[in-house]
């Protein structure tokens, strides 16, 4: 491989001659080979690469920076933003804390292409933008690393986690309107209960969904505060005047999302409980999904020996011994994820709890897990919707069968006869292995028409819409 | 000891002659030998308690409940809330999920109270009231646990929780005023960085606190929904029409508080999403106090070979073998409070995946962990604020001192000179043991005029309000 | 209430006068008001008190405490040991980190009580005993508290938890053994599968505890390694030559357990990686009786339109508004046991962490949170034993229904037709709702001779004992 | 793209024509768009591979597969091995929770490829090898998933982990040899304690590790047990007489590794508490490696206004902004690391619970987070040790410094004067910013010889070697 040298304030490192980097990166990928290479999540590089333009613009305006500067700038961060250097951004989440060495390599990825757009070679001549002073003008990786972060989180909530929850959502809703009209044994700690319709209990899937959306979108708010403008301790040294404002502005119009400058900058690069707070959330999805999840494969369970209430679609044969087994394979994606949500969970608050002073310095574990979490829900509610949910039907022969066999109808005789006499009638035909009719009237606490006018599972599912 | 005979649906069962509790409570108390006796945390009780009463005014208003039972019922639930009845309910959290062991021990006390009320002896002659059929009328446990579990959060919420936080988040932002002009050194990595004011630091502190408030607001619309009027399964049998509104208008207002009936009684039985929501925002105001906590005792660390930049008060001899000595006590109980905070969170989520069908069988572990934190947050703010915030002081000789030190003031050179040659100023000041302004003026790159008007800490820190 | 006036190093305090402590527990006391009182667990006051004891005779056989003294802190050290004043161990686990007042705590009565032993008043005179230079002679508490910790979580194990665990254990082997025969359906991703009988499906739950038992019996050598003889930092400062060894000495001989001094006293002051290590072991206990306490309710899910394999006991009326209902109660005590220690898992894991320097302060909160999973679990175990497993019974009309029913006795054929065949047969006999044996004689792949010799349950369990 | 046909008992799919994948592989790819493609870790392919060539073994041995077919499948596994195949494994770990999906794409990989070998070409004629009759042979996913992540484990920890962990081991036990006479300040509760010598307190490090690499080592055996031969619910259907036992071996010839047969294939199915306990014992590494790195830092942190105890190699710029700034980067991406296996740990936990029946069905995710884990604290070890530990020299000047200004030598009094008054002259010192000497003559507690011969720092830190 062929090399060129790159230098920084402690002194010359040779670069793969066709790499954009320079030294502090190619540092950084020498002294952290942990884990697989170039695990930074590019999310992050192209939450940078926005910040990046917004800052050149806003050093411009407020006369810090010529316009060729900005211009030149903003031409690589397009580039950036579309896809064309991702090759050029090799390190991992295990550096420094503060993800000065990501910063650094976006600084020497612009200047050095900028320097190319400028017409020049690389590694030829003083470089046209300096990385530190003119790339990284008014900022700090204190800052800017925690707006990267903000923005790529706040994209992937809006861009995968809302629509793909939203669209398992609506999918749900439209299954429980749906289902409405069958009534269903209900089940409660596993066991035999009064019934419900399977509409009902599919719209209490939507009602978490709906619960989990609006904690999600509750947590947009702290995440839309930028850092920003803070550079290396909150303060803002180093930054014109009126400076963190307008930067905010270009990014938000830049992303086409509500950012703002963060109301306090100590807050913003010492702590990260704005991603604390949005994971809590994601989560909370996750504990929802969880049982979603969970109901669905054992109400599919069987197909013989099982519950066997619902149909789900039969997307691949699920055993490699087994011929013709089908399994509840979507289920067991989005469970999955659901594990590693709640683990993820753990790792951000760790990471959460331990800045010290100026700065938190768990930021890229942070964000790496926000993001992972963040995406394997939208994709995991995607996947589940156009894979499962929307294909389940119910198995109405099976839901009729395992309705009228159940002991439970005989709550609606609570009010009738008391819940002593209930429980005989109950306990009598456990015990014998008869129908409660043929009890309640063996009893003689009603009337064969009596019950027939009492015990109808079809009376016993629609109360609260009386 | 003495006995008298109660019987249940299955059969007779000997209890102490001087209790109130019956059959069903006994018989848990003899099956669930789990931890140590009476664990069920007492404001579950008095949640029960609100509930009972507010569904005997409910039934009486539909005309299912004659006044003078609604009556009894009323005042053994008053009597109950005084704190008179403390020592007639030794269950424990470990006992059936769905809490029906506290329902019943509930309306078992109720029902027995109230046979003596109504002037007749326990255990002698038919029962006043039945625990079943009046005291429990229109209910179940399925949607009394929950509703006394979103009671009892609440309540401890807002009577415990935000009032300690606000009481310490008060308190810092009094500190943070007050040490608005301390400019000290910065640290960021726990090394040194450049300057702020201590008063700036604190602002952090208040701005985490503020977003944790929040937060933890953001989650009470969701806890204010009650899931009485569910009844077994969230389709509300055997309760009379209207029923649901009614009793949630009457825990309104016996409480005080906003309570409402849940919109979705399906999801209010089956998921416990509301509280693993409270408790996320639980979970991420010990992810501030942690960190919060961990600067002030290292700041205030030494008393000579620490950093020593503030002084706590001394509240007890810290050793019990160096004389003399005191130490952060208040950092470490309230951090020792955020580790039990992070550590039930992964409790509540765990039981709040695994709802089976129409019902959660996890509500008491919930439960009690969520009151835990709560209280816990409470109590250790209102005391982290009185023995230790509260008397939060500059050190300001020492906090001079670190700060002129530091080789970090050469960032203000930055604009000047270029980030190349402040850092060779900086890394010969190291090498050499010099000060920074000899090494800037010996390499040639400032005056010493320029060096200090340039490089003025008390400059560096107020870049955001000019 | 009367008062006498105690004092310390910092001056004097009111302490209640009935009481045995003195200055630093009442200044406790007050400081911290944090949960509910006297949370600190009795445990770890016992295993002080064995400690005190013992460091009275090892200071004794060095010639640094006379006879006299030694006995009555012995003296004081047996009436704490028999139960005799649980009373006068006031505080909360959220005191300071290193839990140095409940040290002191236990100096202070032992020194108080001694005083009375030895003819005179409390508050009266000189103390016969100093509760620094006598009581905590050659201690500090940090490596009392340690070494208290050890003694307590150590004797819970080998008390409650392994034996509750085992005997667990015991009730699974034999119900194994007892349901050899017992040929069922078995099922994976919740669907029907190949058979096995139930005996095996209980011989995999106790080769689960067997495993767990075994990871946590592995914890124990490191949980006998005391702090003890390390004093302030490790070094053992104060101490005289010898001490460690003897005093650990001492404390195997009064607890019979075979505790020694630690190999590195500055590991067993600044971490308590011993506590993580259990702690993982109890975790893993956790993980393990979660499978299994969700399989037997699974399976004796029903009665009617459930699995409903097996039957377990009935100990209580399971609902307070469905008559004659049963429910899996002591499968839920266990997994809300099974989620709380989960939950511990990470306090403990958070606590462990953060030891700084010389000493980890997260001392009460990781003891607590261990010998409360240690006590749940062996607790839940003997319950669980108690009043489910050892009353499981196969309902083998059930059994032998869904095994007949199964698709996947096809599997079977696999071996004589492929895995195609058998598919086209499996899946033929789905679609059309018919048996396995006619969809495979009507395809021509077997005639019903060849079906009737390959296809037989009882041949498909039996293939690794072949 | 070309593709060719390819069919499973469920059709025909189009497949890449380009790749050795067949139906079941694309219908996985197709189903489950979650997260980035083949994040299902190699490792765990290359488990399979081992695998599969000792099946084909094994089955060639007992008389179910010939010559021929053995080789073949033998020369796919080599070459998969070898790494010659790594594109041809795209599936995710969010696919189903047995992992049947990468089963079969290894099953499929090497029948087409073996198709190639044998002179054909792929997608015509007859395949020479069935996917599931051949590959596949005396196997399941059920026992073939679970066998392979136990290889993958296995070797990642003998490989990576373990090596990593005992080279860091060895580095900072040379480094408490070298320091074993650097007498310095103590601290608890992060305040000044007695002295100790750096070495002894590195000492605390190596001994902390040596407990990790003995946990970690103690769960190697639970691990080497293999679930193969198990088949679809552990009763061992469509496997020859004594295969489980003879395909261990062959797994154990090629891996190098003690492999053995599990004792109970139910629980190896059905329960992977296996890696909950290896997970366990990273977690604990986890914890002690933040302890260790917290510590670390904290001593290197200033350089001017910090503790400065020792000093860590500068490797690279600290700061975008701040010029000269060298921060402890590798402490920070170790604890990051420890962050991640923390959070991985309730991943995993949370997959371990969940189990059902004969199966559990969270294998890929909880393999997943094992394998990262394993990695990660093995890579950062190194990173680690190499960057870092190796590197870390005393600052003497700084040590002698902040020992002699310490308060707390005069504990070495308490033998002499008792501890109160011990305390007046710590307390006095403290208040008049004086120093011990000065006290203690002055009040009249001891003389100046006396103070010289009994507070010396040198003599407070050797009392348990004496």
């Amino acid at each position: 491989m062929e090399y060129r040298t790159e230098k920084d304030t402690m002194g010359t490192v040779q670069v793969p001659a066709d790499k954009y980097w320079g030294a502090q990166t190619e540092r950084s990928r020498n002294n952290f080979k942990i884990g697989p290479p170039a695990s930074m999540p590019l999310e992050i590089v192209y939450g940078f690469a926005y910040l990046k333009k917004a800052a050149a613009y806003a050093n411009c305006d407020l006369g810090v920076l010529p316009e060729e500067k900005r211009d030149l700038i903003g031409r690589v961060c397009d580039e950036i933003l579309e896809g064309k250097h991702d090759d050029q951004f090799p390190l991992v989440i295990w550096q420094t804390g503060s993800g000065t060495q990501s910063n650094m390599n976006v600084n020497e990825v612009i200047a050095n292409r900028a320097h190319e757009l400028a017409g020049h070679t690389i590694g030829e001549g003083e470089k046209t933008l300096q990385p530190n002073d003119d790339v990284n003008k008014s900022q700090s990786s204190n800052d800017t690393f925690p707006t990267g972060m903000h923005i790529a989180v706040y994209k992937k909530l809006v861009d995968v986690t809302l629509p793909g929850v939203r669209a398992l959502r609506d999918t749900l809703q439209a299954k429980s309107e749906a289902f409405m009209d069958v009534v269903k044994i209900g089940r409660t700690h596993l066991m035999d209960a009064t019934p419900l319709t399977l509409g009902q209990e599919f719209s209490g899937y939507v009602a978490q969904l709906n619960f989990g959306i609006r904690a999600l979108e509750n947590t947009l708010d702290h995440l839309s505060e930028l850092a920003l403008g803070g550079t290396a301790v909150g303060t803002g040294l180093n930054t014109p005047k009126g400076y963190d404002v307008k930067v905010a502005g270009y990014i938000a119009e830049f992303t086409g999302l509500p950012f703002k400058t963060a109301g306090n900058k100590f807050e913003a690069l010492a702590a990260h409980d704005a991603l604390v707070e949005t994971h809590g959330a994601l989560k909370q999805l996750a504990v929802s999904l969880n049982k979603i999840a969970n109901d669905i494969r054992m109400m599919a369970s069987g197909p013989r020996s099982g519950i066997g209430e619902i149909i789900i679609p039969a997307n691949e044969p699920g055993s490699s011994i087994m011929p013709g087994k089908v399994n509840p394979t979507q289920c067991e994606a989005l469970t999955m994820v659901c594990a590693q949500v709640m683990g993820n969970d753990v790792a951000v608050t760790v990471g959460g709890t331990q800045g010290h002073y100026e700065l938190n310095v768990f930021k890229p574990v942070m964000a790496a897990n926000v993001l992972q979490s963040a995406r394997l829900i939208g994709d995991a509610c995607r996947s589940f919707e156009a894979h499962c949910a929307s294909g389940i039907e119910p198995n109405r022969d099976t839901i009729e069968k395992l309705l009228n066999n159940s002991l439970m109808l005989v709550t609606a005789l609570n009010t009738k006869i008391g819940y002593y006499k209930a429980a005989e009638i109950a306990n009598a035909a456990h015990k014998n292995g008869t129908t409660l009719k043929e009890e309640a009237v063996r009893l003689g606490y009603v009337t064969e028409a009596e019950y027939d006018q009492w015990v109808r599972p079809e009376d016993m599912v629609g109360s609260l819409d009386k």
